[in-house]
């Protein structure tokens, strides 16, 4: 059904109940399963607040605070990469626009099935909703937008 | 994983790889599936065009071509309903927007995944776009948006 699946991931969306869903779809369609997070090289203070780094205390300019970020999104995802049973490899965090980087890779790598949030939290919203949107009507393979729990 | 799928069907969407998409997905997860169609109640040439029906021609007024839409809508749906083993009372083609009724039964029936296609045909893209969209947005579950090929 599917042979190749992508889970694109907010680090604040990393919830066991949309692990569980990528697990097992993965289970039971025995697809290769890749996850992406898309670092967005933006200096700014909300933005990194949800990286736990503050830009211009942690870093001269918008350079390091993007290094610091991806730094910081490995550390986050790695356990999920772990705990879906997939390895460091399986693990892609570009540096880009969000939705550009999801559509790119998922076309470079011949995914089928693209498992994203379909809801935002903590006043990202719309941000999140957005890239929801961009991914459905760009992406040339299927979309499963898992509703996120408030 | 899901307990209860609602297929959301265009009449032209009534491929067989969302079909096998369906199908798969019920026989993986053992969920009941309900399939829905909405009818728009607009007497319009074109969108009457899509059911084979000429609205003016065919009926003498809108009440009237709504109807003759249903029995279309049926027509076309039944033998779907029954290559995916279901029976008539899982077919649901109610009357009204489109997207509202989607996610009014998906609510009402504890729906817990949509499967739609992701874009429209035969210039009707916007339009499936858009309810796509809604869908989407609206939706309480989660919602896999099957793209279409051309």
């Amino acid at each position: 059904m599917y042979k190749h699946i992508l889970f694109a991931t907010e680090l604040n969306e990393t919830k066991s109940y949309i692990e569980d869903k990528v697990t097992l779809l993965q289970q039971l369609t025995q697809a290769k399963v890749s996850v992406i997070h898309v670092v967005e090289p933006i200096p700014n203070v909300y933005y990194g607040g949800v990286y736990g780094v503050m830009p211009g205390l942690d870093a001269e300019d918008s350079i390091g605070t993007t290094k610091i970020l991806e730094e910081r999104a490995k550390e986050v995802l790695l356990p999920l990469v772990n705990r879906l049973k997939l390895t460091a490899q399986d693990l892609h965090i570009p540096i880009g626009h969000t939705s550009e980087e999801i559509l790119a890779f998922a076309e470079k790598e011949n995914v089928d099935l693209i498992i994203t949030g379909s809801h935002g939290v903590h006043g990202l919203q719309l941000l999140l909703g957005s890239t929801t949107n961009a991914i459905l009507h760009g992406a040339k393979c299927d979309v499963l937008a898992v509703r996120l729990k408030e």
